[in-house]
This record gives structure tokens, C-alpha cells and sequence, in this order.
């Protein structure tokens, strides 16, 4: 049996953490393989300044009918360019089903590309809360640490074991107990 | 100026989310700039898949004047060897006062070669706490959520943001209010 594929989509200066959790558990289980895309095939650099290698260019990819989900983590780059070419592709994935699961910056540039038009808890409760906060919210679209809407997951730059969590839950990496186990383990800590 | 450095030490099947938060940290304020080492010069995959790219090996790097951490990632490498050449490295990192900053994984592989003897929090407690949580502790070599004895920091697998928080404080990245609020920011996230 072929292992589904799911796609970690770097850009420059992408978020070492937010994804980590994420990929380290789809990753450990033996239905899904991850790999990373990107739009040129260069090693892409993390905020960390970790050189990533790339396995496939969004242009060359065609095997959406193999392909789980999209993670696209937050980075610097999501903010200096609008990423036509991505969100094309992310348009494309979207035709086969396949859920995005996006985090900080990364939910920015859905945001711009209408992605989350029809995604609640977004505008008015966000600028209310940044409001109340003092909070810029510079990378981030969305307030809430976790919202799951019409196929996309997103999460605020704070989230990255929610994030996970409910990345796990969607692809149904283990049993919703042991899922919820992991995320407690991970958030609260070995020592309370 | 020349930045100092601070080397990320990279094994096989490195835990993505361990240092994460820590190198991205690092990495953004002037004065310092991440690399990677590793035993040989072939990159080294996560256990989430990304295929990363080495800087230096061990054997050739000699830079320890201007060397201000080593930081060592968990992985399930570090129980299946000694690896003995990357204790010789941390011994002579040691000789210029280098601080090592070791998680989950690379705590096993520090215990292994003596290098916690003097650290206090580890041997009973950590099988007491064991008995009690029915936790096996399979990767960590410390109960608590964090140990700074010695030049040596050590965490379990669950903390990696405070890893980053004690290391943010050593290596004076910011003020202590700003590392402190940094730290609340992502253990206690945006929204509460």
C-alpha cells in the first residue's frame, strides 16, 4: 500500500516551531509520509536558519489523489509578496478535498486570497481583541488559537500543540483519547 | 563585529520540536547566528521528515573561541549508540566554558558519559516521579521540566519552550522582562 503523502509548504524564514509538533507526530505513523514543497526546488531557510531541503516544486506536483492534507506554516515571507503561485495551487488541492492547515503568517496570506471569507471568528472579534490587548497580531489573522472551518485549519502563532492536536484528530493519527492524551502531555508538561 | 555562534548538533531522526522555538529565538537577534553540526556532512532528517543541510562536522570545527551555546536536540538516534566522537566535541566545547543546552533525548546521551553526575533533581526523583505519574520517561534523563547546573541545561521533551526561555536568559537575548513575557506569550497563548 502506498503511504498518503502530506505537504509541508516552506518559504523563506519559515517558523521552525509551528509546525513541528505537527509533522514530527503525522510523520511517526505508518499511513502518512511527510514531504516538503515549496516553489523552487533552493533549501529553504527557517527562522532558525536551519537549510530545509525540498522534495517536490508546487509546479511539477500532480498527485493530489495521493495527497492527505497541506500544511502551510507562518514565516516572513508570507508577508512581503502576495505567493499567486501558491495560493493557484492551494486552489488546486482545494478541488481534490484536501484540507490546509495554515498557521500565523501563513493564515495572513489566506486571508488575502479569500480563503477564509466565509470562516467565523475572524474580523470584528479580532480587532475587538487586539483592541482589548494591546496586541498587534502582526503575523496573524485570526484571534482565536484554533478555528476549523470549510476544510482549513488555522491557528495563531501560540498554537503550535493545538494546532497539531487537531491536525492529528482530522487524519485520525491514533484514537481521540490517545490524541487528547498527547496534546495534555505536551501542554501542561511532565512535572504540574 | 563577528557574531557568535551557536551550534544546533543534529542526529539522525532529530525531534523537530524540541529547539525549535530556541534556534528561532537565537537566531533573530544580531549578535548570534545558528548553525548546524553534525557527525558526518549528509543532512539530517527530522522525525517530521525535513531533510536538513549541515554546516560544519565535528571533526573540523575549531571556532570554539567565538562558540556561545551548543545545543543539543532529542531524537531517536541518541539511545542507539554511544556516540562517542560527539562526547569528545562537547568535552572540548566544555574546555572553553561553552554552556550545552541538551533536551529529552541528548539528556540520555549526556547521563551515558557522565556528564550530569554533578546535577542534582535527576536520579531518585526521577524514578519516584516515574513510579507515581506510571510515566516511563522512555527519552528523558531528567523528571524535571528544566536543570541549569553546571554550564549544563537540561530539559524533557515537553518543555521546549522553557528550554528556550533558560536559554534566551543565558545567552541575554533580551531583557529579562521581554524573555519572561516571551515565554507567557506562548506557554499561555493569545488567547486565554
Amino acid at each position: 500500500m502506498q503511504t498518503k503523502e502530506v505537504l509541508l509548504l516552506l518559504t523563506d524564514r519559515w517558523a521552525d516551531w509551528e509546525a513541528a509538533y505537527a509533522i514530527a507526530g503525522i510523520n511517526s505513523v505508518p499511513q502518512y509520509t511527510v514531504k516538503t514543497i515549496a516553489v523552487t526546488h533552493e533549501p529553504k531557510v527557517s527562522i532558525g536558519g536551519l537549510r530545509t531541503e525540498i522534495d517536490y516544486t508546487i509546479e511539477r506536483y500532480h498527485n493530489f489523489e495521493n495527497l492527505e492534507m497541506l500544511i502551510l506554516p507562518g514565516g516572513f515571507a508570507w508577508q512581503e509578496d502576495r505567493h499567486d503561485e501558491i495560493a493557484n495551487f492551494i486552489r488546486k488541492a482545494q478541488e481534490f478535498h484536501v484540507p490546509v492547515a495554515a498557521i500565523c503568517g501563513a493564515t495572513i496570506f489566506l486571508g488575502k486570497h479569500g480563503f477564509l471569507d466565509e470562516i467565523k471568528h475572524t474580523g470584528d472579534e479580532l480587532e475587538l481583541f487586539q483592541k482589548e490587548r494591546g496586541y498587534s497580531g502582526e503575523n496573524c489573522y485570526v484571534s482565536a488559537q484554533i478555528v476549523v472551518d470549510n476544510g482549513i485549519i488555522t491557528a495563531n502563532e501560540t498554537a503550535a500543540i493545538d494546532f497539531a492536536h487537531t491536525i492529528f484528530g482530522l487524519l485520525k493519527i491514533d484514537t481521540n483519547e490517545e490524541i487528547d492524551a498527547w496534546r495534555d502531555h505536551f501542554k501542561y508538561g511532565m512535572v504540574q
